[in-house]
């Protein structure tokens, strides 16, 4: 099967939104056995619109439209693939007492008279609820070919696609493609086909090896007739895999090192306090995008000021002597953390996180600290590439030092 | 001028990246008077990607593609741009010399010999440098069309644009379209008509009015042979403006919130301190994404553990009576702040990122609180979609009360 999506905005054409439906679409697609092989942005123009309808048309199979569903005039979307397919538009009274009895629950009643578009829809076209919005989407299907047209706003397309889309993608498909990713540090690629020659052999599920900046991943892939299927399939080479690399695996599918290092954070019982600065909360916010951070979490300090850091336990002469930036403060700051936060773990950085040199360092040097009850580990980095992004890397490089710690630590069985 | 993005990499049909580097160029066109009227995404398919080359040539006077510039066999792009040309690849002597000067430097000598092709060229290509990356661009010119062929990584793509493209559009360009936005709080988009009147009629520059999250904003779009004479209309009219809703405006073009409230900050000659539990360090994180924020910004606590908020001044009467989610609590963090970091004023924040309700509050409700020396002001809200984008709007919640608070002072005169 050869899909196209078609997006569809004049605020696209401007520049003024990115258009992530497309991506996330694009994502959805393989687990379905689908090809995507085109992608076509295009404004809110009859002509053009109606061009990309008609050569999508006579190339793919499916056809995924989103946005142009709104009651202004500008919104054509309807329209054009009435036209596209040739038929003619009709209002649903089922769609206009559903619309009318949502802008009846918002307080708007009567409902605007150009919003009646909104419950239009053309003979081969079944009706997509969209409960997040007014705009329902269309399942359009005739002589082979399927468009399915759905509203502009990613809330409304997400939901619309997981609760109406997948699953009759999922019906329809004659295998299903389920892949798990499990992602690893400690061992470089080679490294992990060593130790794991004995499954990468296999072709269901296979398995791929990706250098990824958070660590080697591990992509299983398995087909079969259904979701459960393919699970069974992975299950026991995803366990074994786990027996080959002990402790390797931090994270599984979308997991961010935030969650993998709060689930080691939980496993062994410890808590963390932070003393940050130059990252000014980043490494805090990260750790706390977590559900259920709150277990292992104990908070932290923002020490954006100098005499912030000396009123919550870094020593001025630290500072004096050694500089702001510096192995010293960081690891002061670390130990600080500790107490301050009343945790087991502290961690501590400083740094640069301005375009401007300071104290003879260059600009995004930062040093970051990680104090247990017993010992100090310290690193350095320098990455410059702007403010945010010399921050994110600050947080990353934080939850390696982290996640590194925890690894070691669940090795020595410490806990 | 018409103009159509071409943005190639099977990547991107399988949703691993999402294509920014569309809607970065979709919003400088503009200014250069060139319509973009389609793009189109296709995967490393000679193909496929011919087709959606002799398309744009068809039909479009300016071609910008990004992708494919890699040393690998599947990046194609040089090849099919030759192809749709007509015209036959070559090393470029020159090129090539630069190329394995830059391999060299990097350590990597001798170069590996794929890299050959990204010295490559075709007679009608111009090479447009890339410092950032190994891959060149090329200026493609002939018979009244343009295609410009750029790498895939935003930050190469985004240099070369500003340094190399964007000039040569400027160069060409009949007119430049400059346009400047102003940020206003405080007054609705009937209100700001009406203030503004004596304004709102002008054409060069024109007007427009735009509801948006942050407020309502104005933008001033003026039209002229360079881009100084496009300046020099807006700024009296700019000037006019602030004249007629004194203090209105928090911001212009880019300015994000934090960087709006920092600068009446530092206007003010106030600093500011944190205690945050819910947003997690997001709030100061957002407000040290500011350069220059260390003017202002002394620190915050992230309050996560309830014997956080205890330790650092919030009463633990004040807890036990009203509870961890409540208005006294939030006013208690704000004031405490002020104490904790030393700060002219204490920003509060408390309330549930979680999914669950909690002391029979919903989940995502959230308590705000902004103390000075003399009073404390309050707000509450919900709004619950998920931990992070919970948290991100407590962000904005904070700023919106920080900028009303000083918007306020800033019109009373008091600093």
């Amino acid at each position: 099967m050869r899909a196209e999506i078609v997006s569809i905005g004049t605020e696209i054409m401007f520049g003024e939104i990115t258009d992530t439906n497309a991506s996330y679409i694009a994502g959805q697609l393989p687990q379905y056995g689908i090809d995507l092989l085109w992608v076509t942005q295009v404004g809110d123009n009859p002509a053009r619109l109606t061009e990309a309808l008609k050569r999508a048309l006579d190339r793919s199979d499916y056809i995924f439209t989103t946005g142009g569903l709104g009651p202004t005039e500008d919104d054509i979307t309807r329209e054009m693939v009435g036209a596209a397919m040739g038929e003619e538009l009709f209002v649903d009274p089922e769609q206009e007492a559903l619309l009318r009895a949502n802008f009846a629950r918002r307080g708007i009643d009567p409902m605007p008279p150009r919003n009646i578009k909104q419950a239009m829809r053309i003979p081969s076209a079944r009706v997509l609820e969209n409960p997040r919005g007014t705009a329902p989407g269309w399942w359009v299907e005739r002589d082979g070919k399927v468009i399915v047209v759905m509203p502009g706003p990613p809330a409304e397309t997400h939901h619309m696609w997981e609760t109406l889309v997948a699953p009759e993608l999922e019906r329809r498909a004659d295998a299903i493609l389920v892949s798990r990713t499990l992602k690893t540090v400690g061992l470089g690629e080679a490294a992990l086909d060593e130790a794991l020659t004995s499954v990468l052999s296999g072709t269901n599920p296979s398995i791929g090896t990706y250098a990824r900046a958070d660590g080697v991943a591990l992509r299983l892939a398995a087909k079969a007739k259904t979701r459960e299927e393919a699970q069974a399939l992975i299950a026991p080479v995803e366990a074994e895999i786990r027996r080959l690399i002990p402790g390797a695996i931090w994270g599984v599918d979308d997991d961010s090192m935030s969650a993998g290092v709060g689930r080691m954070l939980r496993e062994q019982g410890l808590t963390l306090g932070l003393m940050e600065s130059a990252s000014g909360g980043a490494i805090a916010s990260a750790i706390t995008d977590v559900d259920g951070s709150s277990d292992y979490f104990r908070g932290g300090i923002v020490s954006y000021a100098t005499e912030v850091k000396t009123m919550y336990g870094v020593p001025a002469e630290t500072i004096a002597t050694h500089g702001l930036y510096s192995r010293e403060t960081a690891e002061a700051m670390a130990k600080a953390a500790r107490v301050a936060l009343k945790s087991d773990l502290g961690l501590g950085l400083t740094g640069i996180a301005g375009n401007e040199p300071l104290e003879g360092q260059p600009a995004g040097t930062m040093h970051l600290a990680l104090a247990d009850a017993d010992n100090v580990e310290y690193m350095t980095f320098r990455f410059l590439q702007g403010r945010e992004q010399t921050k994110r890397r600050a947080v990353q490089q934080a939850l390696i030092l982290l996640r590194k710690y925890l690894i070691e630590r669940a090795a020595k069985g410490t806990h």
